[in-house]
């Protein structure tokens, strides 16, 4: 069981890096077990389709998104410290998952339309967790009026963008491109707030 | 001529649109032709094969950017005024000509690798106005002391994620969108400012 569990991460962790690499559509579940050194037919003992294990590699990013962040988005919280922690936690995601992170984001419209509408679903409620956070600082005057909205779609397109230039062996590290993100929205958010008044 | 320019622009608009919603490596030239109601084989009339037609929305998406934002990014202008100016000329591009602005951020990895050495420069060139308006409003003392690398990069990531949820009928104008996005950056770089000292 355990032996199993493992080919099928390991399947799942060949194929991202494919998926990232060409795409979903320009992958074949053979490219995949050449990969691994496994002939086509015995990859289909471990998966039923591509797109099956698509939708594994999306359904466990979306997992360690939620993993990191929800938590985090606890609504007694302080709404800027709240969000701090939020975009710090999304950062760690994108930067240690990159691989998962990218596919997740870029892959995602080639799931089956029910799988599709099940990830929007699950998409929705994540960012609404950014956009409750931005609204509660809204009301309590800690922000600026601004629409939360588009503001959590900013952050998190920014945030998404991480993905796409990330290196480990870079000049910055995870940590400090999570802080510099984290001030230069919060200062976005607080200083409209001066600004306004 | 002006028919055959025509038919070319026709080629290419399906094309964007075939990319934009199955991705490059999903579409065939048949798709493409199909959609025209030609022939597949007529099509090579036109064009030389399916990466050509990329190369062309790529290039074309290019020279929007550049000829929307290139002379706003004149130097002589305060860098304040010149990035909002820039994230708004962005901003238009991403949203009237939104088809081909999603064909040029996720589809471009499927060029040649030659064509795809050209277009990173193409891009690094573009990217570098915005590092630039940063860097000058650092120097200036009109800006906070921020990583211009890191800051543009978050900018051009936030406003070329409109491409993805912009709609022509939705709530916000594109107007109004591109000026939420320049309030939201140019309060962070200058908020940051009044926090340093």
């Amino acid at each position: 069981m355990a032996l199993e569990i493992s080919r099928r991460q390991q399947i799942d962790d060949a194929a991202s890096a494919l998926f990232g690499e060409r795409g979903y559509a320009a992958t074949s579940v053979r490219d995949i077990a050449h990969a691994l050194n496994m002939q086509g037919g015995s990859l289909y003992a471990h998966v039923a389709s591509k797109e099956d294990v698509l939708w594994s590699i999306v359904s466990r990013a979306a997992d360690r998104f939620n993993a990191e962040v929800w938590l985090l988005a606890d609504e007694s919280t302080p709404p800027s410290v709240r969000l701090r922690r939020m975009i710090r936690g999304h950062v760690a995601v994108v930067t240690s998952a990159q691989r998962d992170a990218a596919v997740f984001l870029h892959e995602w419209r080639f799931l089956s339309a029910e799988r599709r509408g099940q990830m929007a679903a699950r998409r929705d409620a994540y960012e609404a967790l950014f956009r409750r956070a931005i609204a509660d600082g809204v009301d309590s005057g800690e922000f600026a009026n601004l629409d939360p909205k588009l503001t959590a779609m900013a952050i998190l397109s920014a945030l998404n963008g991480i993905s796409s230039w990330y290196r480990a062996d870079g000049p910055l590290t995870a940590d400090q491109i999570a802080d510099q993100h984290a001030d230069l929205f919060l200062n976005a958010l607080t200083a409209a707030r001066r600004t306004d008044r």
